[in-house]
């Protein structure tokens, strides 16, 4: 399955939409034409109407948000709404502030995301309505572990049932979770936390593979979370001595662009629950 | 010629203004400084008419754009024509939006481009009031071929023409032309195509070759596109086993940097027409 | 001393706001982690008093700055202000437009900043209101040599007094000086002034620094000078042939990654005045 969905993306060059943060923004586009999508940036409210139109879906990601991008926000994702395209949002720093919060708790009440994905410090401020999100960064008390994994496998699942959305919760263990089923996946390496947007970059392969692959949209998900975590892994044995986060970046974008289905159905690491 | 130009750009170390796109503004100040420019960013209104009066060119890149940035594009462009500086536009996106769309044209008629540098099917857009640009990727039905070179040659000098800028359009063979001679560029590598930002890399880089060769624009132009098409292959040489687009971007931006004049002129692979 | 500083940074993971320029904003969060701190980037008035209110220290770079990011840079640096939390200041541009400069001096008026960090040109013109400065670049003509080594400490140690901050000129020679003590250091290699925003990147990674010693600023504003230039020479010993300044910016942010204080201790080449 996970093959197929890879395979569909490298065969469809989904093209993304993003509106995303000025931080990262660079490596996502990077990674969306590694995996086979075709990426395209604009964040003014004039522009994004008809920049979405022509896409196939739309990723939303509230880091370095400002009131002009968050306009162009709900205004991009009413119309991805209307025109059934694939909608992601990337909650980045919610819980940091009322702004953060409140905006992605405004476009969730307002848009209908087919995924929400972030670190469990987001996720849960977006389920409880309060979290203890350390800047951009997961607490560390949040954490999924084997020993809560139970536990957060239902909070994923009772989450994705109460927001209509799939929710992705990206951390050493990821969880890909509808409200019946919960991919539970452990590729990846505890180092890609070093790389600033590993999980920016997630977010917008993870549009690309959803809208290659509509009809199986809880595994197109998990795909790509493996997807990115097999990068990490196959990035990580190949960086040499002295290699630090600034080339294993480059690396893991570079074990996407040679990733095919074959390799990533091998190597993904998850079993369901 | 070519290796003159080069070299000009080594000796004179031309400070370029860019207003441009934060996807890819990080890759155009490195490859500015790896050809021996010096880059400067600034898109704010009331910053850009002061900013751009110290520089010797200015590369105005249209993706992203805002009207914030908009504003600064036109005000820059205004003094940067009062001054006699090279001005470049890269109307990244333009038949993809009426905003881009109508943002270029706007800026074609108010102000005087010394080059036009886009896509095929950005191109056809601003020659033809409408265009079927794919996003920020020219449509695969647009492509300059060895069927129809003549016939887009024709199509190039006549823009240049009508709109009184030399005119670069780029994809796996390249146009640069003025209204009487046309160089047709074959450097390159399609694989660049999976890097974003190839092409406002290029036009950054082709403004810092304009501000140094003022009597050899047309030259100056097409010596940039052979330089990037160059480095492109260049670096293609010096990958490694494992390594993608990521690390490709790095090795053009590397191979840029190691560019000598004697170099270009013997691995440049263009006629006139 | 360097070595305890550059230990409590990885102890401690100081999280760092930065209101940074979109050009180098991702070399300034990748260095960042690299050397052991967390960072969050944010630029919106209604979302800076809240994120940095969770930081420890905030790092304000004027490079791209626009209205709305002048009126976060304010509001920010009250907050931290008030809160007591370190403060760094990168005039990047001041003397190369009126707005710049004039945000520069503002900010300056109004905040009081733990350390202010620029080249040589920048600093002239807060010191005298006026300067010299070539886009982003040094002028030559200021350089710190050893010829006006003497006077240029001079200067530095007038300007921190005048200014109540810990001033930071970085260049072939780099002075980080209160008003009674000046270290003068000479790590580093001339081809970093080839890569885009190695000044930015300090300054972001120097706040970090403070944020861990606040005992001990002006040491550890000399340890980040001297982190810095240590990984430009470590990264420069690991470039392989045909590698230029696209690789070079990796090579030194890996560098950093694996920096720990006893190399840092070790390579440092300073002596105090």
């Amino acid at each position: 399955m996970f093959q197929e969905c890879m395979d569909n993306v490298r065969k469809t060059t989904p093209l993304v939409h993003n509106i995303t943060n000025y931080v990262t923004v660079n490596d996502v586009a990077n990674i969306l034409l590694a995996c086979g999508g075709s990426p395209i940036m604009s964040d003014e409210p004039e522009d994004v109407v008809e920049i979405t139109s022509i896409c196939g879906g739309l990723n939303i990601n509230i880091g370095t948000l400002n009131k002009r991008s968050i306009e162009a926000m709900y205004a991009a994702g009413r119309r991805a709404n209307e025109l059934g395209h694939m909608l992601l949002l990337d909650p980045v720093g919610a819980g940091a502030s009322s702004l953060r919060t409140n905006t992605a708790v405004g476009l969730m009440d307002e848009l209908k995301f087919n995924v929400i994905r972030g670190n469990i410090s987001e996720i849960k401020t977006l389920a409880n309505g309060s979290g203890t999100t350390k800047g951009v960064d997961a607490d560390v008390a949040d954490a999924v572990t084997e020993e809560n994994l139970d536990q957060m496998v239902d909070f994923a699942k009772s989450f994705s049932e109460k927001s209509g959305s799939i929710v992705a919760i990206t951390g050493a263990i990821d969880l890909v979770a509808d409200k019946d089923r919960c991919f539970v996946i452990r590729n990846g390496r505890p180092e890609m936390g070093k790389i600033t947007g590993t999980g920016c970059q997630l977010s917008g392969m993870m549009t690309a593979f959803l809208v290659a692959n509509p009809d199986h949209q809880l595994e197109a998900a998990a795909a790509a979370v493996c997807c990115m975590g097999l990068a990490g892994e196959i990035g990580y044995s190949r960086l040499q001595e002295g290699e630090g986060n600034s080339t294993y970046r480059n690396r893991i974008i570079d074990a996407v662009y040679h990733m095919d289905g074959t390799t990533l159905e091998q190597g993904a690491k998850y079993e369901l629950r």
